[in-house]
């Protein structure tokens, strides 16, 4: 069974394909493209397992097909690994009708989907996310871009897919760490605007963990319709899609200060939404059973919940970095009862430091 | 007398101002800027001329202002020059609401305007564009980009800006060889789209390479109203808005082939023009008399019309790799009478090549 989603975006708009072996279900991608030749893109862990999955029905199909093989990890999503697209799109003579296909995780489909945006000033593009995070948060709404060594996702444009689609199957051959990291986001949903989503989530988190096919399918399901109802409300971010950042502040202070690639980002996440959970908490916005709550459905998971000890000083310059600061002060995602968020920077400063301080 | 002039693209519209002493006038720029910190991004040669007009009204008025000074010349329109301007940025914690102003020739808008369109996945940019062939060509449109190694503005977004003031006395400090250049481009408006603008310019052409302040004005505005039109109803070039590239196939080809930068754009646009129209000439399109009278416009601007001699494989080879391709066969914007150009691949290949041999 296939669940097909459309992210209503006018003239932008395009559907999320989710369930099981759609990887090589050409019939889904080939409406959406313009000519003859595709360039896939994507690493050295997948290429193995599913680029011939993708490839041979296109080849088969009559199309030309560019594989660009990149290494893997959030340590390559820089300018060097993008110019390395770059590179490839030129020595192959890829033009403006030529459909660029991005297979993998969160890192590819950012690195693609940036260098689509920018490659001939704009080439059409097809995320198939073979991560569970990648498809719940990366692979919708447009977001792309690269690190900077000064910061993450400093570099990017908005720019969207012409089809996505999530197969399944490629959960299967994901380490246990990832499938976590990716729960992460899809339990953000619940907690930020879908409390029947988060009690859902407490009931079926086993099945998922498991990879139960109807389980997954629909996790994926709700969360991209998430997902896609505050983008289609807010593309460019200039309100409550900021709401998709619970926990992200903190998280990307904690991945600056690891290395990029050390915590993965889901895990980050994780801790990060504790960190505001805790906040609000203080704040008087949120239980100490609300906080058992998400604790547990977050352990459930297999997730690390302590924040690592950088000091209140560094979390706070790593935090004052992000995209989310307004005229100089920090804002943040906090809490209001189980789904319910808020973007605010009304919030008491010396409690956050007394958050960060009970990190230590 | 300032003309203004509005490019109708719907939420993305701006005004273009035209006139005498536009640079201090901060309040044509005030309504735009969000909050009180710019950067401004100008070059070593225009910095010493122009900087402090413009940002010393604006301290005047209380804003932060950074300065990022970057190297001249198109062979600084590169992916490190663009990190040199993220570094910048970063460094000085600019935000989202942080407006960034291009002050300077089309190196410096496409540069500074690729940077806006990517830092933070966009932030909002101004253009004051200080040579003639900025004022009329890369400042209206939203075409930003950085050129690669395998050719040029092969990075880029379309990107528009929030005002464009282009200022005329900044053509007093302009080298004769760019403001000829850059009077290319005002002729190409001419030969696409406007006969009575290409007579008007027959008739006019001593006293605006003499910079008459109303000539002047006028033939800005009346160019940048001619792209401001092709533009609206073709923002991403899939139509109509390749009239604009009339000679610039050819003229990329030389660019390429002599090294960027060694022939000026406006002169490559030139040569490459008067390849174009003997082309079609050679396909009956063009009678004798209209090339006398392109050649005799292009040669009271002081423009050299002598195509460099390449050898035929050669161009076609680096016209191939242009934008402009479509499934490999090369599309032309050739010309049917002075006023009329059109985009095609429907002309005899035997002729072109007459035309490239026709050169050596």
């Amino acid at each position: 069974m296939i669940q097909t989603l459309q992210v209503a975006l006018g003239d932008r708009a395009y559907p999320i394909h989710i369930g099981s072996g759609l990887i090589s279900q050409t019939n889904l991608i080939l409406p959406h493209l313009k000519r003859k030749q595709v360039a896939i893109i994507t690493n050295t862990t997948v290429a193995p397992l599913y680029l011939e999955n993708l490839a041979q029905p296109l080849r088969d199909a009559g199309f030309s097909v560019i594989e660009i093989i990149l290494p893997d990890g959030e340590a390559c999503k820089n300018s060097e690994t993008l110019n390395q697209i770059y590179d490839a799109l030129l020595e192959n003579r890829c033009e403006r009708s030529t459909t660029i296909i991005a297979l993998g995780g969160g890192v590819i489909g950012d690195l693609t989907g940036y260098a689509a945006a920018t490659y001939l000033r704009g080439v059409p593009f097809i995320q198939i996310p073979t991560t569970l995070l990648a498809q719940v948060d990366s692979s919708v709404g447009g977001k792309t871009g690269i690190n900077h060594p000064l910061g993450k996702n400093m570099i990017g444009a908005f720019y969207q897919p012409k089809v996505v689609l999530a197969d399944i199957d490629t959960l299967q051959t994901l380490p246990q760490r990832e499938l976590s990291a990716g729960v992460a986001e899809v339990i953000k949903y619940g907690l930020i605007r879908d409390a029947d989503f988060f009690d859902w989530l407490e009931i079926n988190m086993s099945k998922l963990m498991a990879l139960d096919e109807a389980v997954t399918t629909y996790a994926i399901y709700r969360s991209c319709k998430n997902k896609a109802e505050v983008v289609a409300a807010d593309e460019h971010e200039v309100g409550e899609r900021a709401l998709l950042n619970l926990g992200h502040t903190f998280a990307h202070a904690i991945e600056n200060a690891m290395g990029y690639g050390v915590w993965l980002h889901g895990e980050a996440v994780a801790a990060g939404t504790m960190l505001a959970a805790d906040l609000s908490q203080r704040m008087g916005w949120l239980t100490s059973a609300d906080i058992q709550r998400i604790y547990a459905v977050f352990t459930a998971a297999n997730l690390p919940l302590d924040a690592p000890k950088l000091g209140v000083e560094k979390y706070l310059d790593l935090m004052g970095l992000d995209k989310k600061v307004i005229d100089g002060k920090i804002r943040l995602v906090l809490q209001q009862g189980i789904g319910n968020a808020l973007i605010t920077s009304d919030y008491d400063a010396d409690k956050l430091k007394q958050t960060l301080e009970a990190i230590a």
